[in-house]
């Protein structure tokens, strides 16, 4: 695996720097992480206001909040937002009351099952206010009153995402998604954002690749439909993408085909997971998850799979502040790092050809290509060669030639750019 | 199962009534059957005439027989079709003659190796005449002289057939085809007429159906070429059929597939086999069995697929006399008319929608569609309608999306209801 | 299987008799096979100038070698070509010189691993010479210094085949190529011109065939190159074809597929393969191996296949000394003509035809080709005669609907006839 210790571990204080923010589908936190992704690359901020129309959706208004708590009347606070951003329910409208256990009970959110995890909840399109807390701590609340207070603000503001473009060789685009509106949760979203920001950190620092990457980093649904509805003109260039998440807990690699389920970047991952993800699990599309859902519908259709490790609903501590720095390490997300570069190589070795003497092989000796000496086994090289000719008729590529032949993107790659060196070979 | 005992026991009494009629290809057999499903259903009859030009073959003269019988000297009968229609080979022209047992033993038909079964035999294009016995009984027989006496008829008249149609939203049909041209047959070709009737009335007795349903009985082979040629113009109206028979006998459902094997009546028949009939078989095409055939010859290609519990020729009893009340049984009926009204329930779902919001999902939970409260796991019925959205792009029916997703037709069904009620989808 | 001793004794004789000859891509060994093989069959010898251009390869000089010698100055030969004619590297230029053990040692070859086997080695392309020797031998020679002769010419000339066409009632053709430029190698490449000389014969003293047979017996890759450049207005012709070879030592069967991997000769092959020859190998295509990598480069793409039995690199004594006559067995080549005259049946099964009456079935009664007593079971031959008339919609071959049906090709071959005399298929 090429990933250093050194990017290793600023993945993970990345993470834990993060960990504590209070972030939302809109809002500071939102900026915030950015910020501290800014730090890295030169992404680009944009907002988007209030109420814009984005297909059938609007922006929503902008949600912030600098406090909430239950506190008992002698001003001890049971519940805080200090102590975990969980506590609060996304999207809280302000509440400054006192009122009994019995009047708050329909406010509380916890897991009777796991009486000692936070859960995650939100309220987005609905107005209303509620805390998230332990089970145990519930159950050992008194009959009150309390006084509650949630210090938020629901305003006209804007909804913000950041986007970078790693330019390619061609301006056609792999697009990658992963979004930034989970509060204090490491794996759901916060593994996301490192791997794929240390990815585009590492195309950056290479050879231009092939294609272009676009990067984007938004809320969940309303961040990809916003971008999907004011880049209408950009839809065409993208080739395929990857939602990138939930990369930071041990445990096998899942990949979710795309709409098609046969396109280019399917028939990638797969092939790569195959060769460095020995258990890997691969799964038709389905119109749940995350972000896919809208890249593959069907008006858009853009070919966009997704990569984690266990999915969404399928670890126990998926939505629950067990989803915490514990429940990931670095290695996990190295290894998943490790992932997206080679699946990065296998793009790069994407180039379709044709062959300039497509009638019989040309001679390949004359310029130098075959061993003078017949009768002896064939050299290895020699196969790539043969077979980057026999299959280079303009609607194959590398990639393809790779699954066909058995032979490395990497040794095909090499014949193929002799083969454009002596001229038998042509880009198209 | 949803077939009543009454049904079940309407059925039995229907073939009870029929068995003892001698029908054919043509005449008053078949006139009587029909009669009598007359009184079940409004079907129509149709009547044409003898030496009609249908494709490449004649509507051949009429038969009818009145007695028929071989009777020693002294006036015993020791063959009569009053005990057995199978007696007389069907299509035997008018005989009276005084025969001696070896003048007579070409024109007599046994089974050898079932000593006391007659066997079913005809002659419908060649004129002959002839008497099917049991072995033991042709074994018995001395050496004559015998009267032999044929009181038959074979001569211009007309092919009956008769004709049901059900009508549904859609004017696209589905054809119904069971053969009425078997003798005291139970199994063949009773079963089959029972239960298509009784789906018939089952689709008059509720609410209409997607598609409308054209059930047609009438002679094997030479009645459904006659339809067909009589009919062009009601072929493209046809996008699927079943040939039902055979179904009274116990033994497993057998489904065999139309000329392309993957039509819309194959993938149905077969979802519902796996659902209801656990051990059921699945066999491809072949040129040879009942009217299938026709319906899948080259130049008309209607798919039909022929549904049949244990198929013909593979059951011991086949085309003989032990092909009989005892054969068959009130619940092999009921739960081959079980499998009828299921295929019926899911080529209803089988509409075929246009999502009117392609482009992302659209908002669900601003038309109460969606939970409000967000983080927590997906609620099943959302992901009907998720899926309803994501496939209907004009080209896939509720039932390809069941197929697709795994989700059932009847959850489908509802989620498409509710998003045709919030204008989010289109019917075509 | 239909190989009478005779015709295996003719064979093996075949093949011993051509054994000491020195062949090369070009020259008097190559004449003179073509010579022998023409007393068994009248095929018409082929010459193109050297310098020709064919694609873009150019016909190189001919090369002929009369003698070629390592001596001890006291005249004592120590490598003779008379002894093997894999003494010396083909194509080498002459010489004619006295040098020390060092200075010879790098225009010697062997095989260190099989000490007593001679190598077969090529300089076609470039201008160079050399000796072939057991490596025991090698071992054994003192400090020199030796005498070196090559009396070989490399001069303007010509490549020469040979070529034999079967006609066929049609004149759509089976192209059988078979490289004849391997000088003293019995397997590679005499088995093959053995069998496929034996089958050309087998199809000229038969009944003319359905397809013509276009044999062609050249040089490897420089042959086949030729023949493709000068025969262009053909190509179009050619509807399939196999290359014989490596067909004398016995082993499995190999069948490499043409490039597409599904072509006529595709299915044809691998038919026969699994009747006649279990735990035979199919492999897919791959860009090297022998001719038909040139007939399936993308600008020609003929569909043709390549028959052997263990190819070439897989066994220990290919292209050495060893692969002798001890090697090859006259068993071994009756097996592979077998399966070639085989191929051949099938071949003639692949009529296509059009049902003349495609609208339900004709009535064959009324054509005496069915049964005229009804009721029985259904005769084998009526079933053949229903699938011939089912499934000929002009697209698919009496081969194709051997493969749905189950049938054999000769049962449907006889339907076919039948239903051909009586009007009710046309041939295509």
């Amino acid at each position: 695996m090429s990933v250093t210790a050194t990017v290793q571990n600023q993945m993970l204080e990345f993470v834990r720097e993060l960990y504590p923010v209070c972030r939302s589908i809109t809002g500071e936190g939102v900026r915030a992480t950015l910020g501290r992704m800014a730090n890295e690359v030169a992404l680009t901020v944009r907002e988007i206001d209030s109420g814009t129309q984005v297909f059938d959706w609007k922006v929503p208004d902008e949600w912030n909040v600098s406090d909430a708590y239950i506190e008992s009347l002698d001003g001890k606070r049971v519940v805080d937002l200090q102590d975990n951003s969980l506590h609060v329910v996304s999207y809280s409208v302000p509440v400054d009351a006192t009122l009994s256990l019995d009047e708050l009970k329909p406010h509380l959110h916890t897991i009777p099952d796991r009486p000692d995890w936070i859960p995650y909840r939100t309220s987005y399109y609905k107005r209303d206010w509620g805390f998230c807390l332990r089970h145990d701590q519930y159950s050992s609340l008194g009959q009150g009153p309390y006084r509650v207070r949630i210090d938020s603000t629901l305003e006209k503001g804007s909804l913000t995402y950041g986007e970078l473009l790693v330019p390619g060789r061609s301006q056609r685009e792999i697009l990658v998604w992963s979004h930034c509106c989970h509060p204090s949760l490491c794996n759901d979203n916060l593994s996301g954002l490192a791997v794929s920001l240390w990815w585009a950190k590492h195309l950056l620092s290479n050879p231009t690749p092939r294609f272009s990457y676009r990067f984007v980093w938004g809320p969940g649904t309303i961040g990809s439909i916003s971008w999907l509805a004011t880049n209408e003109n950009r839809h065409d260039r993208v080739i395929g993408g990857l939602v990138t998440v939930l990369l930071g807990r041990p445990g096998e690699f899942h990949y979710k085909r795309s709409r098609s389920g046969d396109s280019m970047i399917d028939r990638v991952v797969e092939r790569v997971l195959t060769r460095r993800a020995p258990g890997a699990v691969v799964r038709d599309f389905d119109p749940y998850g995350y972000d896919e859902r809208q890249f593959g519908s069907p008006g858009i259709n853009i070919p966009v799979g997704r990569l984690s490790r266990v999915p969404n609903g399928e670890y126990p501590e998926y939505h629950t502040s067990a989803d915490n720095l514990e429940l990931i390490s670095a290695e996990a997300l190295a290894e998943a790092l490790d992932i997206c570069m080679e699946v990065g190589n296998e793009l790069d070795g994407a180039e379709i050809y044709l062959n300039a003497a497509p009638n019989c092989e040309p001679q390949l000796g004359k310029r130098g290509l075959y061993r003078a000496t017949g009768g002896d086994d064939v050299a290895f090289d020699e196969l790539a060669l043969l077979w980057v000719l026999n299959q280079s008729d303009g609607t194959k590529s590398i990639v393809d030639i790779a699954e066909r032949s058995g032979l490395t993107v990497e040794s095909l790659r090499v014949a193929a750019t002799k083969l454009l060196d002596v001229g038998l070979l042509k880009a198209l």
